[in-house]
């Protein structure tokens, strides 16, 4: 019988007291691990539970990736409440931290703050916000978008911080060298933003090659913990992360853009063929999509908690 | 400047006037062709964008796999609003008609009619109901799921066409050979639904063969168009249905399916390699991304709708 | 039993084929009557449903009431889909044409036409924008604030015009006066939103006589309706309205300022007297609130749609 | 500089690690007390302000008024997450512990735990789970609903018990006597429910008197706390409820119906008057509106947190 407790926390429920630890495990990771950490990207409750199923300590749950499950576009087109929603699916759907991508945090610093406690809320551990306007285009879109203003952003980060406390790591994420800037403006806003209370700074870089992200390392030295996007500079081997002390590498949106490609393979061939039966062994089978999100705990539960026939009596 | 009109109508936006043609269409495929009609599984805005983009003339927003990529169980864990929502972004990615998994309705004939209306509302050209109590549990999970009354159930359908009239294609789903009971309960089901105003039977089966189907068919005799769902018995040739004159066959978790396979081994390879490198030919550029959401619309709108810098005066 | 045709559209259910014919009927009062009309506040189905009762021709979904009875501030806390999702409490809750106080329109020109499109969906007749910045501050507080770029909010109303043709009532709010500004750049931006396509005119004023609004008409010359909000400038008659040839008048908060007031002293009596027996006839039965929200449809429907206990057949 | 550190925490957001002390609250208040206890209705964030301005000290989410401000009927027409989304918003808007109108759990064990461990999450301290079946209709509306199985019911309160454990209050409430059994079944189903994990007992009566629930106290002896509804039998003086040492009266809805007599009154007075003049003695001035949902916040929050326009780089 005392076995039973476990199968009594049902797959789609977080435990809310939970959800320091969840705080305590991701800031480990960011901040206080001397390892490179991994979060691989998540954007809905299936994706999550196969990250978290595969391996993955940590979870990013991408806001390119959120955007296009949804058919929107990263273009805030989605607002802030309906990425809270699909957070709260993700971070129910793993028993990892959640690390959330907040844009800009959809305004000003009242935005912002609301934005974060609300994430923190539905069971994140984390927030990155970037020194973007509102509304954001896709850091890979267009060029030169425009950057927040140095003290005004500042400001959305000290408002997070001042309201959430050491319940959420907030990352800085600064877009400077995406927007066109130099490696001085990169490192002054890391400063003003490590000096406003983030936690980590995450660099991000359109170049294919890592060389501006290892250059910023070199300036940085280490005053906060780094975190890397290499969706563009895929090509560099985790080892020069590692030489650079970086602290964190996201792998962004790779699930949503494997999806992609396997249902779009999935719907020509049934299209062509008619039928189902030549891609049945390549695609996941009903069993073990109801073992990954534990029907088992269900059938458990029925049986513990639903009366037996005989039982009934109105 | 004439040729901009569609570009106006961006990704994420469906034409609310269109909704009537949608049902018309979603009419004309189960209803009156006498061509065999296929529709394809989608579970959120992008599988759907992805299914029409391949080709597919018709979606089925089914239950499980929304259930799934929400981290739900297909037990009528998500809820009634949740599901509504899920089918706006579904409906508004895509210019095809879709035929929503409605379940039993969620509850009595006034909560399914709610449903029906409130799916009609966000983009739905038809819902299918399926004569279960609430809350139900996934068809191939389990045995002998207690089936609705026939005149309780009827009385969803009656009041879900009274709601919508002819806005909105009603499927009446019969679980009678799923729960055991033999085919004459499942033609006592399909003639009662009918009266009751159904515009077409889905009758569902989880043998590996189409043989209840097509008996079904043979007794039937095609008083109202007939719908099936091949996933057990997908070995069957298509050439069966067309010969049993089935109207349409749904593909019903395919794309989830395929999506959550292609998930588990790029998650597998990125945590086993440390690299994406070599996942990247085999998953979605960051280009088909944006290309297949239509990221130039939002182009051709800024440049549409807003202010040259020079013209920008405070 | 041809007479409870009507019985079977529940109170809870807007019939989304009516939804062009609110707009018409909206039109009518607005842009197309040598009446005054007027439109009265509405929050959420409640406040909808009584203003309906009461004689009602139109609603008004004010940002600030709905703000506040969520509990937010009306500075754009509330998130657009949040917005979205009371308008559609109230929608169906009334017959009356509902228009929506969008405030910026939560954004960009992007963000503007998504909101619109989907005020529309979920049954909006009309939408106003005001020519404030994102996140705006509620008009009566604070001052000066900044207005946005006339060229850039042009284009706002110009991608909600291309998104929603005739099918929603667009009417463009000019804030310069509230902010400090110049009669003459009142005029400014009127003839420049009329340009965009706006069908009316929302001319607002924070003084306590209405002369802003009468010097305003005087120049503005009728070349589209002027709709006016009185909430400061309460004491002049209407009379001088008519007079100005103002189309229409919006009585903006005033059901959330009269439940606030009654709410508090209820709260207040009960607490004081640890009894509600003083308060009972003052406050409205439980009998007039289930026939305002017609309990008696669902009686009606019980008996319409669910089986007799002795046709129940399992 | 040090004062401010309360004004950084906003109107709007409740701070997620005050959860457990107000379930603590909750329990002193329902449990641990011996003096009565009073829980006032809010339906909104507006009326939980408010009711939390005037000096309660527990709220109570009633299902009946939340559905009619959703313009919905007491018949489970709102789905499960829109009552969540409601309750988020009035435990945001008051620092008061909430017990929340769950209905029956809107379904099995399964959506009841479900349920439970949502409004713990959104902020609720307590859920009062009602032994009907789904969908429920008010208890004052028709006669004789058809009660759930009492094991069954059981099973509902066993799930939320080990889904929540001591975070979340759980009120069994019996609606044997409305639904016209005797109070031998009253009395077997709350030793039932008792065993089954409750923390107290709402027995609940549609009676003008409160003899039936005097005569409930008097078998049940104590043996978990009692809690009433005196909604029906107003007139019974508290006095007689201290005697019988009930623990709790939930004052139900009146801060709605007061809400509705008093939208009322203004509607039909400003549309006979066309003019809101004679009313504004008699309503919330705004600036009480923006005193109580706490605009001054904002404003010193702005103060730090946004740039002085002095400082603004680019």
């Amino acid at each position: 019988m005392q076995n039973q407790s476990q199968q009594s926390v049902p797959a789609s429920g977080s435990d809310p007291r939970a959800d320091s630890s969840l705080t305590d495990m991701l800031r480990a990771q960011i901040c206080s691990s001397s390892e490179l950490s991994f979060l691989m990207e998540a954007h809905d409750g299936l994706s999550a539970a196969i990250a978290e199923r595969a391996g993955f300590k940590g979870l990013w749950a991408s806001g390119l990736s959120i955007a296009c499950s949804l058919g929107y576009r990263d273009a805030n087109e989605a607002s802030w409440s309906q990425l809270v929603d699909v957070v709260e699916r993700i971070a129910d759907s793993t028993t990892l931290p959640v690390l959330v991508d907040g844009d800009g945090g959809f305004g000003n610093f009242n935005n912002a703050r609301l934005l974060a406690r609300k994430l923190r809320q539905r069971g994140a551990a984390g927030v990155a916000l970037e020194d973007s306007c509102f509304p954001k285009m896709n850091s890979f879109v267009g060029d030169r978008h425009p950057l927040a203003d140095i003290e005004e952003f500042s400001g959305r980060l000290r408002a997070i911080k001042d309201s959430t406390a050491d319940d959420l790591i907030l990352v800085a994420r600064i877009e400077a060298l995406i927007a066109g800037h130099d490696m001085d403006e990169a490192i002054l806003r890391a400063h003003a933003y490590a000096d406003a209370g983030a936690d980590a700074i995450l660099i991000h870089s359109r170049r294919t090659a890592a060389d501006e992200i290892v250059a910023f390392t070199r300036v940085w030295q280490d005053r906060l913990p780094v975190v890397i996007v290499p969706t563009k500079y895929y090509r560099t081997p985790v080892s020069a992360y590692r030489k650079s002390r970086i602290s964190t590498v996201i792998w962004a949106n790779h699930s949503m853009r494997a999806a992609m490609a396997a249902m779009r393979q999935v719907c020509d061939r049934i299209l062509a063929e008619e039928s189902t039966a030549s891609i049945e062994p390549n695609i996941a089978t009903l069993d073990e999509v109801f073992e990954l999100l534990k029907y088992d705990e269900l059938a458990h539960a029925e049986a513990r908690y639903l009366p037996h026939p005989t039982d009934l009596r109105q």
